[in-house]
């Protein structure tokens, strides 16, 4: 390639190749088309890059990421500080958000304790979220983890972590996902969603 | 979302999602690792997309995307400029150099005429084909368009255009692609591949 093209292009078809979605194919196509819309999509994307790059910070509080540190949810006095959701990561976050799932404060993890990827408690952030129930404000700690063996470890470990505060620690329900079929459901979340059956 | 993350973020997600390759939802969680992975890919990205767009160039003879125009394959003494090889779009003539399927120059056309895409012999760079052939110096078209209605179509007004040019008009070779299997192809394929068969 480096016959055909200069190296400006090649370094930005490795640079795409990267990003999560893209591949080394696709990230070709994504840099040729990015050429061809270069006024409507490449000059505005290398500005807006720019601009997250300059601006974006990790919030000191929950590990949210936003342009202003609190970020605008820790900020938000709406928000229940009695209700702390802890998350693997800021993409959880916002998954919650958008599903508008609870008006409680967040607090990122950064990962989920996994023997097998090496990830053990130093290399979460734990400490803080100690720190966090420990000032005594917060009332209930709600795990929103993935319902992995490894999402499920790191709730048992952050539950024996916060067991001395007396905050009350809870998970998400397992069920039959909105608009799902039966049919397609694993075993395990049948006989969870069967146990766990609600009164009409 | 505008109440989880800024303005900067939404934007970025925005323009990402435009990206071919990615959807909205692929688009925010490559904004995410974006962010993640600042300094050893935002930061890089953004300065590769910048540098491109004010870098890039079209070629004025062939059509390629280069940082020089001429673009390096229009300047290198080692190519054959009796054999002219026409491309729909820059993406083909790049897997033309990647397979090293041709010495000759090339000639992007910018598209195939479609009716129902509405692009006619005007959305297409044909009069600059035409005066490059008139100059006498190509003995060879050779019309490396894909094998579909569109391109076929193309391929035959081409054809009829170059025709008052006494310039030999050749196409690709259709048949079972290298490593293919023939119980996976089409009828079309395989019928063209019989009527073509080679000695051995």
């Amino acid at each position: 390639m480096a016959s055909v093209t200069g190296p400006e292009i090649e370094r930005l078809i490795q640079l795409l190749a990267r990003v999560p979605g893209l591949g080394p194919r696709s990230a070709r196509r994504a840099a040729l088309q990015l050429i061809k819309k270069r006024e409507q999509l490449l000059a505005p994307l290398a500005e807006a890059m720019r601009v997250a790059n300059e601006r974006i910070l990790t919030c000191s509080v929950c590990g949210n990421v936003d342009t202003s540190d609190p970020c605008t949810l820790c900020r938000d006095p709406k928000r229940d500080p009695t209700v702390l959701v802890v998350v693997e990561d800021v993409a959880d976050l916002w998954a919650l958000e958008r599903a508008q799932a609870t008006m409680g404060a967040y607090h990122v993890l950064g990962g989920v304790l996994s023997a097998l990827d090496g990830v053990g408690p130093k290399d979460l952030d734990l400490d803080r979220l100690v720190a966090r129930v420990a000032e005594g404000v917060v009332k209930e700690v709600v795990l929103a983890l993935n319902a992995t063996v490894d999402g499920q470890t790191t709730a048992h470990y952050v539950t024996e972590l916060l067991a001395p505060y007396g905050v009350k620690v809870t998970r998400l329900a397992h069920g039959v996902p909105v608009g799902g079929e039966l049919d397609y459901l694993d075993e395990g979340t049948l006989a969870a969603a069967m146990r766990q059956r609600t009164a009409l």
